[in-house]
């Protein structure tokens, strides 16, 4: 790998379409180059392809096996990471993949475990952690210069199980879960710093209509006795992005 | 009793002042009649007796004995709100004792017993649970137009700790715990209803200088399953009256 990584989509959906729509930039950073993409569905590859002038292939062994691809960018559907992730870290790719990095704890910890032993870098974004006001919180937390941290406390309100998600997306995300709380938990652990310690959490699913987990209230401690409260309602119509956006 | 509640204060501090300041009206309530004070300060009763031309005493016993009295008002310092509402009761007065109720569930539980015993009224305000804002919400969640009662999350920051308290009774009250928590408490309870079942807690005393608990997050649930969090941080410079005034 030299200075400029090359950089392969697993996955031409929704998440990397935004990608490229809201961050047209990303073609033109001197140290990524965008050399491939795999997708089963022909029709977003013919796509990338002309817009890329990138290889494309319909499965990831194919992409991983390619010597033009450094790193895989993994957005395919969450139940898909963990499997996707081994297959790239066993040809010696570099991993980011997208949240929820995997739907369980044994499969995050096998995900780990064999980027360790392929020594290959895994990377689990995007997430709002990387916004910038985020980061200035986590830097004005770590420089002291307000004294130490005391307390943590979050709403997001918004009207997420609205949203035109298909059935079966809501079902295999159970709701928001691996949709939307990894982005707070993201957020808060990345201020707090270090290690939760306990958790007290509640679920709601409140419409049979749209299936899985819609709200929650979640009361946790970090190790250093920091607590927090996370509370998300994804059948709000008051939206709190409205107070700040991020 | 009549149809007119002859009333006296016990305790004419701060409490009894501001309900005469703020609620000037209610010298002129048809229901209610003003009949006397105890307090063992005598320039308090000087004033009191000049503006009500109502009976005063140094002490609530006497006060007790009066016929001109069917209740009082008790708004003595928390840590005798127990033992002046036996007193009360044992003289057959109805009681309205200010909150906190009492420093501890014991008395809390004295305090009712003693009122059954001698069949007078228990009344433990006055709170926020009365203002109309709240008993409008407990009417919406009541009448079920919106559908059930999902959660119930509030945020109370202000500037409590560094008002002018004495340090004596930042240090009876607990800082905040029976100065504000009852509050709080109370319209969470009273929106909510029923009973809570489950609660965790954690709580901050960040300034040795303002001795007492001055922050605090918790997460309870009531029994019909329904979650709240109640945060306070009472350190804060933000006002959270500031978003709803109540």
């Amino acid at each position: 790998m030299d200075d400029v990584l090359r950089l392969g989509f697993v996955g031409v959906g929704m998440a990397v379409t935004r990608i490229f729509s809201e961050k047209p930039g990303i073609t033109k950073l001197p140290y990524v180059k965008i050399t491939g993409a795999a997708d089963p569905r022909n029709h977003a590859l013919d796509v990338f392809e002309k817009e890329f002038n990138a290889e494309t292939y319909n499965n990831i062994e194919d992409l991983c096996k390619s010597r033009n691809v450094d790193a895989v960018y993994i957005a395919t559907p969450p139940e898909m990471h963990a499997e996707h992730t081994l297959i790239a870290a066993k040809h010696g790719k570099h991993v980011i993949v997208e949240k929820p990095m995997a739907l369980t704890i044994e499969d995050a910890e096998k995900m780990n475990d064999t980027a360790d032993k392929y020594k290959i870098k895994l990377l689990c974004g995007h997430t709002h952690s990387f916004d910038a006001p985020v980061r200035k919180m986590r830097e004005i937390v770590k420089g002291g210069e307000l004294g130490p941290l005391r307390m943590i406390n979050t709403w997001n309100f918004n009207e997420f199980m609205y949203r035109p998600w298909p059935t079966h997306e809501l079902v295999t995300s159970n709701g928001l879960i691996f949709n939307q709380t990894p982005h707070q938990v993201d957020v808060v652990r990345l201020i707090g710093g270090g290690k939760v310690k306990t958790v007290r959490a509640w679920t709601g699913a409140w419409d049979k209509i749209r299936p899985g987990v819609g709200a929650y209230s979640c009361f946790f401690k970090f190790e250093d006795g920091v607590p927090a409260t996370m509370v998300y309602n994804g059948y709000g119509f008051f939206d709190t992005a409205e107070l700040m956006w991020w």
